[in-house]
């Protein structure tokens, strides 16, 4: 038999399964690393800002839910379970608010199904953060080609790829990092495939929360089963009956695409990934973006505006054209909302989104200085969908506008910048993290590569008091440790 | 709005939701009880058959799994855990040796999603058997309503109905045990929608009985999330981006076939449903039936024969003609084997697969003067597909035979005997069960509605020692109770 031959037998599961356990630091850019770095970061601080809400509260609360004893944290409280349900639990909070990172090639959400998962093995087999950065790595690199092979038709007839890939995406990034072999991972691979699910019409509801918490616990299940020698069919993505033609269908995917360019470049590093700057709809963003430079650049307050002019993309207005706010949701949906915000705070924060904030008088009274129409420079169908402009003019005549064409979040060209990263991790830290907290767990999180054993990391994580949670009665096995400092970068790709 | 244009805009969910909740112990014939109490207790012994096997096995081992506290039991074993794990762990031994009922509707097995998860929740809550078998029925009505909607398009296209469409089914059943209100059960169903998987690639693999486990699971993880107020889209079924969409596709499903003849009658006591008598591929059980009516009726013993003669329809023996199986599970492939071991043993048993049974001196022997050829009087094409004719000559010169046109599995007009059941039970139970709990525990099952406490039937699941599970260390809390007697059935329908 030709080797030709030999390679045409291989599965995919077993070729992709190559990959992974093939992998090395020494594919690892500086830009990679860096970009690695910051969506964890962020995906840490979204996750802390998810913990209070109701669909992490209500989980948390369910019967047989975080009730193994464990050494896993939840973050924000002191109760530790399993890995499983430390996963599911931090998993479901990270994209509670739907204010994590995303990559539009995966049409989804490329950190939640990996970060929560990673973190609550770390935790228990005692990894160090340049381990658990290298599985994030790779687990993102696995869950894009996946999106390359079958988008966007899998997105547009209804599952969810954050859930559906990102099933795919935990087993293998926690198949790296327990060391799984090459046959091990192809089974944990195999193995995902039955257990990926998540559909769209659920959209909207708490339950596109849990399909984050269920793909990075059914993920690493995944992978601890293959680990024990549980098996499955390593032809599963190929299989005339498997992934790829039952969920997407025959001639609507691409499996070659799972292995082009694999890793060169790194997909971390594409300028595809993008993280949410504001805790609002995205398609305000550009808008609120021009509003703030305008604050910062030409140094106006609100008391300076007798009338304010927000110009979004038609395709990003139709969703957000909201000029009188009446709940928190429709504040998230209210460009001109977010818009008068920017100016009267230089910022738009969490806090923005709860109570009666919509309803403040400052508000109010910029809301009745401000309109919204579509820009008229900005065609429906041209290539460019996420520009806006917005205009102000001043008390004293003066007239003052910017302009952005495209901000598909923040990335790429065009990353946040330390200082945003900290305004928001600060924001969404302080829901569940006391204040003091915060900034060691930023500093930490920065240096990731540095940490030795990830418990160094998550006793930051750690809250003492048991807030909001009410498993007083579940066992919590935390080993004191001592603090240890971090050292020095080893690792300077 | 007139009453036609509301009921229109009520989803597919709300209405399942409706009949669900609005079942009652007045729509259950006595036909149908006698039905669901046989697939119940059956479901039960090949439960006690499958905790030994290695998928079983490899998840109790898993890390973070069974370990949570809690009342409900792993059978044969005395560890207690949390429902969810229970559903779990059961649910995915009750379908290790694909021994279990099944329903050709459903084209799937429609007791196994259910039975686990249900016992679990009943022990932990204290329900009664007549309030289980009830639930029960109204999970296999919802399973079957579903396949009717999508099948047989869900099938052939490689979704795995019974994980996919039993998702369904323990949600709906574990809100109808725990009394979950219309809009709860639709919150229920609605989460279902989005935690169902599960791929026929993975068929022949550990992973298809952890479908089951998964599927149970899950259904019951979404009641418990629904009692606890979590939402979902009550329009998840009939969304342009939902469960009939998604996983059938447009044009391939009929929704109101949901509802066309809701428990009129109950699908329960559908002839549809079928018993395996005999732990080997299905495709044999029409052979060794005609060899056991010789032996029973014949007065035939292995002794007295010269030579054998297996006759299966054409489509029955392309995967069962193995003369010579090498393995147990060549044996189970094998019609001239378990036609030979009916011979010899008067019945085919566990113990037939396992180790060397199929090398043992007698077996051979009769393998050499076995002989299985299609049988030439039934077609391929033919609607009846499960014949099958056994001839033997004995060497007194007689030469005598049994034939059946067709025999799918045990039920309807042809169930098993009493004895029939108890004969299989045993065997399934005894690989987990010490004897003298086996003979209680099948009368208990056979008049379970009289059950009053759930913890009455589980009690004799349990075993003191813990035989083979390894979770020494993980928390029981065993609460022993007064042994009742079992009051008289007051419920006869």
């Amino acid at each position: 038999m030709s080797d030709v031959n030999q390679l045409a037998q291989v599965s995919l599961a077993a070729r992709l399964a190559e990959k992974i356990c093939g992998f090395s630091k020494q594919q690892v850019t500086k830009k990679a690393l860096q970009q690695a770095k910051t969506c964890f970061l962020d995906t840490v601080g979204v996750t802390l800002a998810g913990i209070p809400e109701d669909c992490t509260q209500i989980l948390l609360r369910t019967p047989g839910v975080a009730e193994a004893p464990g050494s896993s944290l939840i973050f924000g409280t002191d109760l530790r379970t399993s890995a499983l349900d430390a996963a599911l639990i931090n998993g479901t909070a990270s994209h509670a608010l739907d204010y994590d990172d995303f990559n539009s090639v995966f049409g989804g959400h490329h950190s939640v199904p990996l970060v929560a998962a990673l973190l609550a093995v770390a935790e228990e087999r005692k990894y160090s953060g340049e381990e658990v950065l290298l599985a994030y790595i790779v687990g993102v690199e696995t869950e894009l080609k996946l999106a390359r092979a079958v988008h966007f038709h899998h997105y547009d007839k209804g599952w969810h790829p954050t859930a559906t890939l990102g099933t795919f995406g935990a087993a293998a990034a926690v198949s790296y990092l327990i060391r799984l072999d090459q046959q091990k991972t192809t089974m944990a691979l195999a193995i995902a495939a039955s257990l990926a699910s998540g559909i769209k019409a659920n959209f909207g509801t708490m339950t596109k929360p849990l399909h984050v918490g269920q793909c990075g616990r059914n993920g690493l299940l995944a992978a601890l089963l293959a680990e024990n020698g549980f098996d499955a069919n390593p032809s599963v993505l190929e299989h005339h009956q498997g992934f790829l033609n039952v969920f997407n269908g025959p001639g609507t995917f691409d499996a070659e695409k799972l292995f082009a360019g694999w890793a060169e470049p790194l997909e971390i590093e594409s300028s595809d990934v993008g993280l949410k700057q504001f805790p609002c709809c995205g398609s305000t963003h550009p808008a609120i973006m021009m509003m703030l430079n305008l604050v910062r650049e030409e140094g106006i307050t609100a008391d300076d505006v007798a009338r304010i002019e927000v110009l979004p993309h038609g395709r990003r207005l139709r969703h957000t054209n909201t000029p009188h706010p009446k709940t928190p949701i429709e504040a998230k949906f209210s460009v001109q909302y977010v818009v008068a915000r920017a100016l009267l705070d230089g910022t738009v924060r969490l806090k923005d989104f709860e109570g009666d904030a919509h309803n403040e008088p400052a508000i109010r009274h910029l809301l009745q200085i401000t309109q919204a129409r579509p820009h008229p420079d900005m065609a429906d169908d041209a290539a460019e969908q996420w520009g806006a402009e917005v205009v102000v003019e001043l008390k004293d005549g003066r007239r003052l506008s910017r302009r952005v064409d495209n901000l598909v979040g923040r990335g790429g060209e065009n990353p946040m910048s330390s200082d945003e990263l900290w305004e928001k991790f600060e924001d969404c830290a302080s829901r569940s993290l006391p204040r003091e907290q915060i900034a060691p767990l930023f500093e930490r999180l920065e240096t990731l590569e540095a940490v030795a054993d990830i418990s160094q990391l998550t006793r930051l994580l750690q809250v003492s008091s048991l807030r909001g949670a009410r498993k007083a009665e579940a066992p919590v096995s935390f080993a004191s440790r001592t603090e240890q400092e971090a050292p020095e970068t080893t690792w300077v790709p």
